[in-house]
């Protein structure tokens, strides 16, 4: 079981960040009722008004991929793609170490 | 007391990531004892080895600046800064919703 931690970045076609944003928000409330899912935090990029990212802490990635693959799911992404420009940016990162909330997988 | 999120990338010289690691690490034990500092974790790229990825939680911007310019961490970022490739790109983010640990600023 190993865990997962991904770092999104989304850029949206001007002025459809908040659309995205709700799409993405709802979406992540799936995510409540699944323990494997530590963390799904969605943000805006201060800077650029068009950027948002979602950083991702799953403690199993078979979970993430299971909560990503259901019709529900399947048709968030399907709302959400064409209010982007491209494909979003996805990041694996491993922890190394540092300071994290209880629960967060370690290093 | 506003809260305070960043997305931190750094990119390396060719094999100096663990070097790198080790020091921001060594940093970020210094934020144990600040309880505005709810996260401050390392991780690697998994695609790119010569990119660290810092993420940063804290419940007080003032707080984090005041960390930031104490004399330790400053000789810490002299010790890295001559072994990236250029500057960090710093992005901060402010939090719109989805799924958090308990502690983390909400939107």
């Amino acid at each position: 079981m190993s865990s997962l931690m991904l770092i999104n970045k989304m850029t949206v076609k001007s002025g459809k960040r908040d659309e995205v944003t709700a799409v993405l928000i709802e979406s992540a409330a799936a995510f409540e009722s699944r323990e494997e899912c530590i963390m799904s935090l969605v943000t805006h990029d201060a800077d650029d008004p068009d950027v948002i990212w979602v950083q991702d802490v799953w403690t199993d990635e078979g979970a993430h991929q299971a909560a990503m693959s259901t019709p529900s799911m399947q048709e968030f992404v399907r709302q959400a793609i064409p209010l982007l420009e491209g494909m979003p940016e996805q990041h694996r990162v491993y922890p190394t170490g540092g300071k994290t909330p209880t629960g967060f997988p370690q290093a």
